[in-house]
């Protein structure tokens, strides 16, 4: 138990009175004191999925016996991710009288953290939200930034608001009941940071993946740390996603277009913006922005991820501009993107030569035909 | 046409860079290079109801002639003030492609603002908003303060968000056709705003009502600038409702358990909280925090605006208390309550007789069963 406090780092989210620390470490799920000063009232709602709640409830309940608890069960899966399971939490909410100095804290992955998210910033106008992610994509990604939302059956995450938490636990032990893929998945997005602006970090994944795919603590720690602290410093400088918060979209506008294309959740959204960044990588290297070795080096570090580097055979240049142009990034017609200038160097531009997009295109569907 | 100048007043709510103005006038509809400035991208959805926008849309459309208008014409009335109704507002958004930059207009009541307003503080996380109120109720009310919000079936105004318009635009040449009741209801808010702080602007209201009960434009033009006045300066101290705010609910316990007891919609908002108000004076005297004078002037305006000064009675002493206690602004079970130390000066508190409540409700239970 004692490893558990040797391991525990706290990096705290810089946003004026809303700053708010995320705790990183092995073991903390079972460390009471970590949460409850960040719980001001007394009611606290949980909610986690099926999944999850099985793994991992118990563990927060016993955290929480000094409070009135009550939890929320949702069913697992991008495709609950929707207004009427927001209404369902609301649901709870009143039937056990929770008044707005209640706390809602979110046991689970992506899905959970923004239902749970949104409904708390929705709540009698916006009550207390704790964040317990329990992927590796959650735990660096929507531990910083705010974002809260819901699908709707015409977009997704068209639903929404921002809205920071009091805190965030990531228990690096939950990632053992995590599957490969989804490891993976989450790795992506880490590399995403080196690549956009840390290419000291990107140096370290190098050398440290292996260890990452085997769950080492101490270096699963240190990335995501890492990872939250870039972030952090991105988002800090640009809270509502006017400019510089566009950056943390490298590969993602490739990525989504799988991702629709395939239908959602046969690629997992990691996975498709490993492949994604991969094609920004080509695409920034023909318009002469990356050198051969760079982008050998982006390749490499994909493949050792073990997130694909093939696009699917059946989406054409012409399909992927299609699915690309509906990502919400176009603006005025341009497709906007994140490219790279360098490893840890990254723009958002329209100011590229599409024909050189078209290449990248064709070149990733070639082979992905002849495989 | 010139009379519109004549008669424009802006109030600029400061609230640092979320600060915007509210236009105040007779005709400001057809002032097209007000509302242009505040839309900052190309796209506007207007939403209104069935009986605003036959009166009015037309003329705010032609205002609006260099944008892409869509609009979505809800059904009037407080039971479609639910999710499913913000809904069909994203849906209409989706399916005209609005993107992030674009501008939710309100056209109406309080009804149409509050869910317009929870749409644009929601859609894509948060678009831009403009209120156009059409009742005096909401020009005094809803035009300060941020909030948004619709109903639960198990709470009124349980799920919501704090967003600020980036402008409102008061045209007092709308209440002419409002009837008298609502007329009345928004002149209680009115005088709620004299009562709790603004003694000289309660001695003007003795003097006025009657010219605000023919819709005299000069003077309607006056009474909501200065109401717009005090709440902007209630709720620039107090954004997010944590203490001073509270100041505003004066009437407002008592004028709930009236609204619920009976049924919503059976009083109306303002009617309620009207005689909510009385019920808060005639508590203060007895608790010696008023004389006989002060509340006599107090009972005396009620009845100028044509409010009622009667309960319901069917609602003796207990059924009150009962209903008052599901309010939301009990807090661990004592019963805050707005209270008047004098005309022009209030205190929230739970620190009274509340052997001196008991008296107050069974003095009117007994006045309304013996009309």
């Amino acid at each position: 138990m004692n490893s558990t406090i040797d391991t525990l780092r706290t990096l705290t989210v810089d946003l004026g009175d809303r700053s708010y620390p995320i705790y990183i470490g092995g073991g903390l799920l079972d460390q009471p004191q970590l949460l409850a000063p960040h719980i001001p009232g007394r009611q606290v709602l949980v909610v986690s999925n099926e999944t999850v709640a099985p793994l991992y409830l118990e563990r927060v309940l016993k955290s929480l016996t000094s409070f009135q608890v009550e939890t929320v069960i949702l069913p697992d899966g991008e495709q609950y991710k929707t207004l009427d399971t927001v209404n369902t939490i609301y649901t709870a909410l009143l039937e056990h009288r929770f008044d707005r100095s209640c706390t809602l804290l979110a046991l689970g992955g992506g899905v959970v953290g923004d239902i749970t998210g949104f409904a708390a910033a929705t709540y009698q106008r916006g009550v207390h939200f704790i964040q317990v992610p329990t992927t590796l994509l959650a735990q660096v990604d929507s531990s910083v930034g705010g974002k809260t939302g819901v699908n709707h059956p015409l977009g997704k995450n068209m639903i929404g608001a921002f809205h920071q938490p009091r805190c965030v636990l990531a228990d690096t032990e939950t990632l053992n009941t995590l599957d490969d893929r989804q490891l993976s998945a989450g790795i992506a997005e880490v590399i995403k940071y080196g690549l956009i602006r840390d290419a000291e970090f990107f140096d370290w994944l190098e050398q440290h993946i292996p260890e990452l795919l085997t769950r080492d603590p101490q270096q699963l720690v240190y990335a995501i740390e890492r990872s939250c602290r870039n972030k952090a410093e991105v988002v800090a400088a640009d809270e509502r996603e006017s400019g510089q918060r566009a950056l943390l979209n490298l590969g993602h506008t490739f990525g989504h277009a799988i991702e629709a294309a395939m239908g959602y959740g046969v690629w997992l959204h990691g996975e498709a913006v490993g492949t994604g960044m991969l094609m920004a990588a080509d695409l920034s290297r023909r318009l002469g922005w990356l050198d051969d070795r760079q982008l050998t080096r982006i390749r490499a570090i994909t493949e050792l991820a073990r997130l694909p580097v093939h696009t699917p055979p059946e989406l054409d240049a012409g399909e992927f501009l299609k699915w690309m142009a509906v990502d919400k990034k176009v603006q005025d017609g341009r497709l906007r993107l994140v490219l790279l200038t360098g490893i840890g160097g990254s723009v958002i531009t329209d100011d590229y030569d599409a024909a050189k997009l078209r290449e990248t295109l064709d070149a990733f569907h070639r082979e992905a035909q002849t495989r």
